[in-house]
């Protein structure tokens, strides 16, 4: 029987990459002397990919790499006053306040009747923090956790520190890569929640995970009829 | 009597300020055409402490706050190649091995042998768990924290998740404002263990945790001692 219901956050729970895709136009628009808005957009992806094990995932680590982007795209030529621009449009991302997608207060709500709930998240500790301080859903979460990435032995560390055993945990979350296919690798449940925006990173799937399976459902309301199912199936 | 024993890490454990006052150097070469190196150190630490409610602590968000500062002072006029050189001694910054300080190995193992430990360190959580894991500290320490900001209700929160009792729990650092003060509040037993270089943030300390009593010692390697000492006054 399934105890534990962990969620991803951005774009599971909350909105979030539509911010990193405006950030990336006004990038664009800077940079429009330079190059075409797709050529900033490959370079953004290269250079973040590039700097995760230097920065990691999250806020900070985007507005470094924009920055590194912008000297690089303009070769030096970049002005302190855009510089600026990307700094400052770094912050209001940093302040803008949480909107969650549709259906999620009330599915939490529903789910965490039955089940204890848990947030895990990669990126910014900061960042995640604020977010879900504001999200109004810390009532209904019982574990909330920042990881520094998304694998296996994430979850297997995960599941170990709860007591929690892999066919008793479901994971759901807007990214094959990272919520869904590590989980059900180490076998436990894993559920895609398709978002129409996802980060270009999250959409490259590590080989020796791609055979695991996994239930894929296209909005979140229908989560606990899916747990419902599961449920029933393992009982019969 | 004590059972747990709590470290800070940076400039506790290992070397740090040291890292972050050399790629100072660095900014006030930079901006030696603008200003003088004592206005580069003044203008950064308020920029430092104005990104704080933003970007929080540790190494990227001094990065991101090195660059606003070069902007800054240089009115717009640094150069993208300038810019360049500041991302790289921050990414130099993050390669950098972890050195240990003196005396820390054999105070660790020494401690680890009849109390729980655990550290607790505030900045950026993959560049702490990155220096965690080489420092070869890992076996002797049952719980590791980074946590965004080090208040009472910080202490407290780890204090209520381990089931640890204020009197039973020492933490020792390099930082009155951070490591020593709030815990002291609490009722913890703080323990001050001077550094020969302290970040000028962490000397400000809040008025109102300046009467609480606290031990200081100059040497890590001293601990085990003070601990005793406390365990028997405690008995008699």
């Amino acid at each position: 029987m399934i105890s534990w219901i962990a969620f991803d956050a951005d774009d599971t729970l909350w909105e979030n990459e539509i911010y990193y895709q405006n950030a990336q136009k006004k990038m664009q628009e800077i940079l429009a002397g330079y190059c075409s808005p797709e050529t900033t957009n490959e370079t953004l992806l290269q250079t973040e990919t590039r700097n995760i094990p230097y920065f990691g995932y999250g806020i900070k680590s985007f507005g470094l790499s924009m920055i590194e982007t912008a000297v690089q795209i303009s070769n030096g030529e970049i002005s302190a006053r855009e510089i600026q621009i990307i700094l400052e449009s770094l912050k209001e991302m940093i302040s803008t306040p949480v909107k969650l997608l549709p259906g999620v207060i009330k599915t939490i709500k529903i789910l965490s009747k039955d089940y204890h709930l848990m947030v895990i998240t990669k990126g910014d500790l900061l960042d995640q923090e604020r977010k879900f301080k504001n999200s109004q859903l810390s009532p209904f979460v019982e574990v909330f956790e920042v990881v520094n990435a998304k694998e296996k032995s994430t979850y297997q560390g995960i599941l170990d520190r709860w007591h929690i055993l892999p066919k008793q945990f479901v994971m759901a979350g807007n990214s094959l890569r990272s919520d869904v296919l590590p989980v059900a690798a180490i076998g436990g449940i894993g559920v895609l929640i398709s978002h129409y925006l996802t980060w270009d990173h999250e959409k490259s799937v590590n080989s020796d995970l791609q055979n695991f399976p996994y239930y894929e459902i296209d909005k979140i309301k229908k989560l606990p009829g899916l747990i419902d199912k599961i449920n029933q199936s393992e009982q019969n």
